[in-house]
């Protein structure tokens, strides 16, 4: 390997700015008030008490201007979408289930207020939600429809005579289950439900429904059930929601969508049901990015853990002078943290893109739908991506730590425990990768929410044109590092980012027209199109997969680019290789299959990931602290004594 | 595929009497019994009251016959090894705790008394133990020492002129921790210390040492901590201990290897220091064997969750009838689920027969030392295989029940957090197979539980014959397989076992001989033995990981050799057809590399698993139930409501 040598110390700071990004004064302030709140993770309280102290962190939250950050300024908010999602995405640095509750109270159901609710509901709601007067549940999910939203069951049906919904469960299995704040906190709950008028259905619409009475007892017809204890998130009340034909006002219906006149006349600028809900879904995407940044920051974290304790845990004596290595100087110990914290920094970029994106194009009056449903897909894919790849990790670096990573103290196990669940709520990661790929079939021209799996065969059969790359950041660099690249393939070039950007791009091509001659099969008059679709179903996830690769080494790309500081220039581009490699490394049988590499180029790529393992890992402390999380964080007795 | 077809309906009771194998009546008792006493998972109970809940269990278990069967009949025991190990290992259908806190009891504390000890320790404790008359530990793993438990620092020096062992904690690092029973239960422990006699270090001896007095309180010189909450196991009360000056008698050396006269004049039948204290810890083993099987069990438990919510489960209507499509019927669902099961499978043959083999080997009288390393090496191999398979299987089959996975009451939640820790303890997985991996180097001619990676360098080097596979079951039905293997690759021969067979036999021999090559670079003048080490590191890693792959595989033919019932047969063909097939699937990067398969071959396996998943899918509610779980530890609700 010929390249550049990293300097023998990077300051941690230069590499703290470029992660930071747009936002980073923002998050200075954050880690400034986390470090005064000394906010700690509760590994050592029964649930009450953790659900108690969770309420009471949430109220000191709300002190702060940061829950305001995502709300209109018309109602004291702050306008400032990426900043909000950045700030609740870095309460993943601490216990997740202030994070979660604080993003059920004002992502989800303060969001949905926000976003389906007009003029009437942000009146009388966005300020008690602000400051916690009225807390609030988003109760979407149903014990029999989880993915399936689209098919819920339960109904709000108009009656003109009262000028009421009447809001029922018919059933166990429309019963609203793993609501946040259902089993203790909540007084309103925003419930999605089918709306029923003068005897037609229109689909899943939301309506503001009191859950409680002022004195914490179930509203009448309400019944409430707590969910009990659970893998982690025990902070977090989550409970079922059964509904009694229970009335509210016709101002109950969230109307920015769809109203219902006095008389029970229907109306929606939007004609199709399923492409109203899923535009009102589609508005929701807060959450999820929120869940994929958060879960970045837990990943971050462990990684912190696991690469301090392996730069001063010692095992075995060296031969020769009886000193004992420090464990991460075995190639073995490297391998299982490095690669996993390059992909850490990849991600991280690809997060920062997003929200910008995020905040870009929901903060503007006028987006094009071929936008919005590009953001929808990212969304999706980074969620998806980044929950997997912190479900791995936390394991590794537990695993790592030994003995000492399964003790509560070190913190370890709530961090594993409770980002768990992140890779199938707020979407399940094998629903969602399958929704990117639809997206990149139909060139994001359908109602992308629909998360039919079948719903994909119709469209792609029709889909003739082969894949386009679509590049989401530093189209300009790419290009030029494209161009750049060598035609060769020498041994090199496997570091020549160029090269490196080429492979992906022609792989996700690749798999994408596999996958669209695939599906195209359901056309026949034969073909049985679930057959079809499930033939298909590996290499649909697949592309969803290839494709988030390549968003996300974009981002990396341009975080590169915007890097001013020369050491941590050539620092980061050593990372990037180990992130692009690793990637390839773990593909290769793909590479291979389809002559993309030879055998002696795919063993090269092994020992290429061997060379950057060693040659990052004197700067593995250097990389963790630039994520600068708050110490009180890392306080795990493991590393002092 | 031209496969014989599997008919319609396999009788699940055939199936389990392969499965439960040699000690088939045994197993018949053991679920009698648990059905009996209604033992449940306790997932909402606070530490304490955990604790208190599994002594009782382990209380009633006494009761029963089980405990005593690994013990000698002299004492009441019933000398049957193979018979403790099953029993213990079924443990692993429950509360993990209880299975944890009864190998520390029986398995580790009472063994080492057993196998360390001599009659004058036999004639004392070994009926306390059994009826818990007298709780233990076992008091090996330092903080600063755990797998390196060579370079433990706690010590024992005999002072002749009280005719006693001082034993002494020096430091922080030479605490004993994690240690099982210590917390709160434990009234001895087995201590593990270095011994010195007339001034001379003698290495690592256990010595029996109480650590409680009759009313529960410390012991003189005896500092007890509680490590607190864990990730999982709250049933058991891991603690530290360290000792200040502590005395006890020259007896409480278990002095089966070695022994100090009055006078302090050291004896041992060994001479080398880690020779003699490896061969200690080669008796040990039964506890590594447990851990395996009950991880097997746990994971089986898992499967038998997930696949019977999947077949229930349904989620997006099928294309034309509306009908919701049962979520195994997806092709990504059954790719989550049915390899891990197919792997299952295998792993629990190869648990049958290394349980038999423990049996054989530890109830002769002469056993000739290379069938001791022999089965050391595919205890600590099977062991690593087994507790990762456990990690990942339990992950994908909490992913597999989305939300509901998530909740404790549907006790995914407990299976996860309790055998995450397998992977780390008793051995760490890492280190292990590099133990394995030295095994195959030197023939099983070396000390073989000298953890010391660097070791496996010295000889390796030394190391001039090719590698020679040694078969471990099923010798003659495999020779006969491989013999009548087609010579030509055409695509049916993927399912020819002799194809499979040899398959795994060249990529053994031919990752063995590559890291004997590697290593043996170390005897060059200028070569630091470190540095060969480390870079042959993951070779050494797959060279093991291979190995237990073949082992695992032979173990698979001969479960089917012995299946009489022709039903049950067919379908376990195809099932072993999923284990190998996933394997080679998963490496077929490698295969590929070494031009072992074409790419056009390897695409066709990826094809056949495919096929395979499809074919099984029908039976995969036949495949859980031949487990036969006992159907308490099945009762999760959200497989009825």
């Amino acid at each position: 390997m010929d390249l550049p040598s990293i300097p023998a110390k990077v300051d941690a700071a230069a590499l703290t700015s470029v992660l930071d990004g747009r936002w980073a004064e923002l998050r200075r302030q954050v880690r400034a008030q986390m470090t005064e709140n000394q906010f700690r993770d509760s590994y050592d309280l029964d649930t009450e008490s953790h659900r108690g102290q969770i309420l009471e962190q949430l109220r000191e939250l709300a002190n702060t201007d940061r829950p305001r950050l995502g709300f209109d300024r018309g109602y004291g908010g702050g306008g400032d979408i990426g900043g909000s999602v950045t700030s609740f995405e870095m309460l993943g640095f601490g216990d997740l289930s202030l994070m979660v509750k604080a993003g059920v109270q004002w992502g989800l159901f303060g969001g949905a207020v926000q976003l389906l609710g007009t003029e009437r509901h942000h009146e009388r709601y966005l300020r008690p939600i602000m400051d916690l007067g009225l807390l609030g549940c988003f109760a979407m999910t149903e014990t029999g429809h989880g993915s399936d939203v689209q098919h819920l069951g339960t109904t709000a049906e108009y009656d003109p005579a009262t000028r009421e919904f009447v809001v029922n469960t018919p059933d166990r299995a429309a019963y609203k289950t793993y609501i946040g704040n259902a089993a203790r906190d909540g007084r309103m709950a925003v419930v999605f439900a089918q709306l029923v008028t003068g005897g037609s259905g229109r689909g899943v619409h939301a309506f503001v429904v009191p859950i409680r009475d002022e004195n914490g007892d179930p509203a009448p017809g309400v019944h409430i059930e707590d969910c009990g204890p659970k893998a982690g998130l025990n902070g977090v009340d989550n409970g079922r929601l059964a509904f009694d034909q229970v009335r509210v006002p016709r101002e109950a219906l969230l109307n920015r969508y769809a109203d219902v006149a006095e008389d029970g006349t229907y109306s929606s600028p939007i004609e199709s049901d399923g492409r109203r809900f899923f535009t009102m879904l589609g508005t929701l995407i807060r959450g999820r990015v929120s869940v994929a940044g958060s879960a970045g920051c837990a990943t971050e974290r462990a990684l912190a853990l696991a690469i301090r304790y392996g730069d001063v845990r010692r095992q075995f004596e060296r031969p020769g002078d009886g000193e004992e290595v420090v464990i991460l100087d075995y190639r073995a110990h490297q391998r299982k943290l490095l690669p996993a914290l390059a992909t850490s920094y990849a991600l991280h970029f690809a997060q920062e893109e997003l929200v910008g994106a995020l905040h870009d194009i929901q903060g503007s009056a006028d987006t094009d739908e071929h936008s919005q449903r590009e953001l929808e897909s990212r969304a999706a894919g980074v969620k998806a991506i980044a929950t997997w790849h912190a479900t791995d990790t936390i394991q590794k670096a537990r695993e790592a730590c030994g003995g000492a990573g399964y003790l509560s103290e070190n913190l370890l196990p709530s961090l594993k425990a409770d980002t768990d669940v992140f890779t199938t709520f707020e979407g399940d990661n094998t629903v969602l990768l399958q929704l990117v790929a639809k997206g990149l079939l139909t060139s994001y021209r359908e109602d992308f929410q629909d998360l039919s799996a079948m719903g994909t065969v119709k469209f792609a059969a029709e889909q003739l044109l082969g894949a386009v790359i679509e590049r989401t950041a530093a189209r300009q660099a790419i290009e030029r590092l494209i161009d750049a690249s060598p035609r060769r393939d020498d041994e090199d070039s496997l570091f020549d980012r160029g090269w490196q950007l080429k492979l992906f791009e022609d792989r996700e091509e690749h798999v994408l027209d596999g996958v669209a001659r695939r599906l195209r099969r359901a056309g026949a008059a034969d073909a049985d199109p679930f057959e079809v679709f499930n033939d298909a179903q590996d290499h649909v996830l697949q592309a969803g997969r290839v494709h988030v690769d390549r968003v996300v080494l974009e981002a990396f790309v341009a975080a590169i680019e915007r890097c001013e500081d020369p050491d941590a220039r050539t620092l980061l581009e050593r990372v990037c290789d180990l992130y692009v490699l690793s990637n390839i490394e773990a593909d290769r049988a793909w590479f291979l299959e389809h002559g993309r590499i030879s055998s002696t180029r795919a063993k090269a790529v092994v020992t290429a990931v061997n060379g950057l393992c060693a040659m990052l890992r004197p700067h593995a402390r250097t990389l963790v602290d630039a994520f600068a999380i708050p110490e009180q964080f890392l306080a795990a007795p493991m590393l002092t004594g």
